[in-house]
């Protein structure tokens, strides 16, 4: 028997809520905001050149990422057929007992179903996949992605991985696994990390993989599936054991959400939990549904964040530019300067001005090391300090940062927040209902 | 509605199985081994001096002990009330929504229902519990005996225990709380550790209680008690977080039992659960009957522990001894030779030398500041060496020391292990089936 699906339908708001007007503007204005406030200043000091991370249009505008990790087999590919709706079309993830997903599967909207290389994806700089291409040939052969429409799709890009292995050595996979698997965590709106009850060991791959959550424990949801499969006593035993071996290797004080069901379009096995498990599921679309309603307040707090970011790198260049133009007398070998300060940053109390200035967290400033390298490839000469990215039309560059950063971006969030006309509590969605 | 109680009496066999011949000469003849081989080494060496922990014949010959500890008004006396079938007698403990149970309450046989003042209990040698003198009158005074005919007390004693109240300072319960919970701990055979899901907090006071619980690890077992008070989700969810706070207390890598049940002679309420419930509920009666079974299987391993123990203590003194007696000469002062080798005995190669000749880790040996201490309040000239501890009749002491250790009771524990008259296994349990 399959399981009734409207419930789906219901809870992600699929056939009710449609991408608002007031939506798309918000996403041109933060866009628009990036481009005149923020990116210009990457430019000047090179920001991504720092990081390696530089922010692209598509993942401004990209959808918000649900990332699907776990052992093999242990139901990720199926629970998107499920999500999805694909079980017996001709789109539908192959699944199996043996590890079936070799490929990381990105599964996106589209006008019409086809399948998009890696490579593809990697070239296109609109899709947000591009700085993938970093991790190597042999992993943009791992790589595929799937489009289709989809009223999921719409709201939401699916990844599947391929399962966990422990025991497998590294170099087998051809590309480095645990970078990978930290890109797409790190970007992750959802990660969803999938069990299966009977066969729940906690290896050196799956730790690595939690210890690699640190920072996006808010992100991360374990999921028990397959709970239909044990007797509800074996499952308490099992799902107290996921408590136990999770605690020592994740580092927050309330631990993660564990849901408890069975993601897949047939009935549940056994009658005991099914409403449990029904309720379980109906949480978990609940929780989606948040990402879905939420994903522009997050992506201005994500430009804002970046934005802080690129304003720490720029201050320190210019306080680096400005030690560098103080010490070099007429006869200094400009090189042993510059070596002297990259070496030895903290005898010109450079990183100092910055944390009085700025008033972050010394946590959240760069490496001294980052700058060494930094220094090594671009030479101060490349760069002009702050108050020369002035001009008379346009302002200066910090100023604009600076608004950005303290006015643009926090008013950008208040628009998409505030109630203007009506004073019932307006949702958060912008997929307004109709 | 009342739940029926059958399962109870017949998962712990209540009403088929009786005291056996054997059982009693099996315990008859641990008791004169105790007596004859490890009993006059003690004295002859004040083992229970340095550990302050003698072995009593009450404590030989007593019931397993069950202890029961947590939070007030978890419903601690309550799963007492109801394992014993107390509901609605006027026996049945007193229980409330407040914190209702101030004192330590030892349920045990007796031929008729009396309580019994704890000054009395620690005062008669043949209990199991005159060593709790040592706490003081103001915890006498919490003490109290409660003797009642009953089947499941003639084969455990049950004690109750004053719930935990976070927050309280440890001066204000008159007695050293913490030392009198260790004593339990050490002492119980299994160890009942009760939570009310709706008010699942790890305080200090329950911290402290998980680390008491190093090394009693396989004795304990966490019941999540009152589970159909609250919805299935509600109840996964403090399930887990039960296991996550613990995770960091209690340094073993297999998880403790964890049961999750309403132990009280009422029905549960909602529909839910209930056959999980009542598995659980007949799983921890499962566990109970293992105790009950494998007693003196348990005893005879601890005496044969504390047989080993003192065996290191007799051999150490001998070696202090000898190395007093070598290193004393015509002139010198007795003093300064004793505080010579008693301040540092790793010069003399004491503790190392009891290593080679034992076969025992370095981490069973006792502290040499406990020596200091020994030697300070009892004179090397109180003791003779292992050689003079023998004669024509009765041997050498360590001699029949080291043949209760390595003979007498393996040989005792194997015969209440074999199966000499049938070829079917035979019940490991000493209680008889009739």
């Amino acid at each position: 028997i399959m399981r009734d699906r409207s419930h789906i339908e219901e809870t992600l708001h699929l056939n009710t809520a449609e991408l608002s007007a007031e939506f798309t503007a918000a996403q041109k204005k933060l866009l628009d905001i990036y481009h005149t406030a923020i990116k210009p200043m990457e430019d000047a000091y090179k920001y991504n050149e720092l990081r390696q991370y530089e922010v692209t249009d598509g993942e401004i505008t990209s959808k918000p990422m649900i990332l699907f990790l776990g052992p093999w087999s242990v139901g990720k590919s199926s629970m998107i057929n499920y999500l999805l709706g694909l079980h017996g079309t001709s789109q539908e993830l192959y699944t199996g007992a043996e590890p079936t997903t070799s490929e990381y599967t990105v599964i996106m909207h589209g006008e019409k179903f086809r399948t998009v290389e890696g490579i593809v994806m990697a070239a296109d700089s609109s899709r947000s996949f591009s700085p993938l291409e970093k991790f190597g040939q042999g992993f943009l052969e791992r790589l595929v992605g799937i489009e289709m429409p989809h009223k999921l799709l719409e709201r939401v890009t699916l990844v599947d991985t391929p399962g966990i292995i422990e025991n497998r050595k590294q170099q087998e996979r051809g590309y480095p696994y645990n970078e990978v698997c930290q890109w797409f965590i790190d970007r992750a709106d959802l990660i969803f990390l999938v069990f299966d009850p009977t066969k729940l060991d906690v290896g050196g791959e799956l730790e690595m993989l939690f210890r690699q959550m640190k920072g996006r424990e808010s992100q991360l949801r374990l999921i028990l599936n397959k709970a239909d499969t044990v007797s509800t006593q074996d499952l308490m035993r099992v799902y107290g054991a996921l408590f136990w071996s999770m605690a020592p290797l994740v580092n927050v004080t309330e631990p993660p959400r564990v849901y408890v069901s069975s993601f897949w379009p047939l009935d549940y096995t056994g009658d005991t939990s099914r409403e449990l498990f029904m309720k379980e599921e109906i949480s978990l679309l609940d929780d989606l549904n948040q990402v879905i309603e939420n994903q522009l307040e997050n992506k201005i707090a994500f430009i804002r964040q970046h934005g802080i970011r690129v304003r720490i790198h720029a201050l320190l260049v210019d306080r680096y530019l400005q030690t560098y133009y103080d010490k070099l007398g007429w006869f200094s070998d400009p090189y042993e300067v510059l070596h002297d300060i990259v070496s030895d940053p903290d005898k010109y109390y450079i990183f100092k001005s910055i944390l009085a200035k700025t008033n972050i967290s010394k946590f959240d400033l760069p490496d001294k090391e980052a700058y060494e390298d930094f220094f090594g490839v671009n030479p101060m000469a490349n760069f002009k300090q702050l108050s020369y990215h002035c001009s008379w039309s346009g302002g200066c560059l910090l100023d604009k940062l600076e608004k950005a950063i303290s006015h643009d971006l926090p008013a950008l969030l208040n628009s998409i927040n505030t109630t203007p006309d009506t004073c019932e509590e307006k949702p958060k969605n912008r997929w307004r209902r109709q």
